[in-house]
């Protein structure tokens, strides 16, 4: 087999290992009048971050094999995909961005901070904010959906002080983390028992309103739920009358509908933080995307084929 | 030795392990007019987490031995101390909580929480808020102080894959958390690599004003300056200038003056985030108020003495 071709963003190449047997062609994703390759055979195409643009010219590489993408999602690549050419999604890359991110709303919320960020810019010294009435520690945390993200923000949370009960779609033996990775049948019996829930499933047709008004119902009062999934994982109008009401509180970084409309009802619940979906992407993703791109090249040159191919055009 | 007997407040009572030979007295520390053990004689007198107003009827607890504080300060028991009688002061007590705050607020800092809280009260979906230009994952931490506080912080931080460097007052071995702790006067070797700087020491002839003007210029720019040590540590207006110029940027529990007055320029300055002191006295203390409360009991009963006794009237 001949030397395999990569057509790799800038901004990746500070953080990608040297992989013998793979000539690298780096290309500026912002210019657009510039193909990756530059008119030369391409076997794996690496795309940016924020790819929309070039989904469209994927067809426009000349022999091109396969294509990385730089994101875990994928539907938004697969109307353009070219024939007969391998598509493999970014995993575990934005688990790091995440998972720190959840962690980070969470904190907020149990340690009133949205309400600081208020007094402060009122420039008022007022320690009524509830910031000692609850604790991230101790706290069972309920954590659904128990992949990259979930395994991430598991490992936050042990060292945080609190108790973690992990859930996913089938029962399995746990690690260093959980004892045990219970099976989403179980997810009835447990909510009662959290004082915190965060969902980090993929949004599928088997999670898909996974939440909804029966299970927030079981949740014990005061408690606090965390979405970094998807909007959609949940009922999100059967969360907002649970708040509204004052029995539960959020911290969300994606809606149902996505961007939540200026005049939504949801900005203004009381004990609901949103954040504008900003989990992944931060710098600790550049780092993490090296190392799973290197992998993927040399995987490619060993084998003709990458890892992870959710899809083939 | 006969059974010693101790006054406990109400609230600590859940969480007081049964400690054999000593015989507890429970008293409701919002009832001032009714003395801890009611007339009774009381060995050892336990103080509620508001200690204030008892400090100035610990002299009419009669036969009193000893006191055992809520809070890791003393400097404001020592004027009502009785003579004779030994002061402890709460060891660890409030570690998880300060620093569940101390990530808290430099989470908050680097994922520009308080620009959502800002964009949400606008009922704005608004990405532009830098909350992914920054993480706190794969920062270089520096802990200054390496007691509970710092310890605590450090375990936290590296669950979420920062890299920690701890100083303390001597260079001692490392533990599970890092290779080693620098001696403090390596600090002006370090603060040139750190991108966040957590201040957690005690507020001593030594560390005041451990960090000026001098320490700050050695950060590099963009640097998170955190303290939820004391204002005193550090100099507060030196730490202004720096982030008013969009040098640095700090997450501020405590600072000098505090209460920080209405019309102080630190408010509103921009980087600046600020908590009112509301670090210790989480839920999450009461547990560890308890345990070790039941420790310095069963000291006390087989010794005739409490640990931790930091001074004696």
């Amino acid at each position: 087999m001949t030397s395999p071709v990569a057509a790799v963003p800038l901004p990746f190449l500070p953080h990608l290992p040297v992989v013998e047997g793979v000539e690298v062609l780096p290309y500026d994703p912002t210019d657009m009048d510039t193909l990756p390759g530059d008119g030369r055979e391409v076997d794996v195409l690496s795309l940016p971050f924020v790819a929309g643009r070039w989904m469209t010219r994927m067809d426009e590489v000349p022999g091109l094999r396969a294509v990385v993408l730089a994101s875990a999602g994928y539907e938004h690549a697969l109307p353009h995909l070219p024939s007969g050419v391998d598509l493999a999604n970014a995993v575990g890359v934005h688990d790091t961005a995440t998972a720190e991110l959840a962690v980070a709303i969470m904190l907020a919320a149990q340690r009133a901070l949205p309400t600081y960020a208020h007094t402060q810019a009122a420039g008022r010294w007022d320690r009524s904010g509830a910031g000692q009435r609850r604790s991230l520690a101790d706290s069972h945390v309920l954590v659904v959906g128990y992949g990259g993200v979930g395994r991430a923000v598991a490992r936050r949370l042990v060292a945080s002080e609190c108790q973690v009960v992990a859930v996913a779609s089938r029962e399995r033996e746990g690690d260093e983390l959980v004892e045990r990775v219970h099976g989403i049948d179980a997810l009835p019996t447990l909510l009662p028992g959290a004082d915190v829930v965060v969902l980090a499933v993929p949004l599928t047709d088997a999670t898909r309103g996974l939440v909804g008004a029966q299970e927030l119902a079981l949740l014990p009062d005061d408690a606090l739920v965390v979405n970094v999934a998807r909007g959609g994982v949940m009922d999100n109008e059967a969360l907002r009358v649970e708040c509204a009401a004052g029995r539960l509180r959020a911290a969300l970084d994606v809606t149902d509908p996505e961007p939540l409309p200026d005049d939504h009802p949801l900005w203004s619940t009381p004990g609901v933080l949103i954040t504008p979906h900003v989990g992944g992407g931060t710098p600790a993703s550049y780092p993490r995307m090296g190392t799973y791109l290197g992998r993927q090249l040399a995987t490619y040159r060993d084998t003709g084929h990458l890892e992870n191919v959710v899809a083939t055009g």
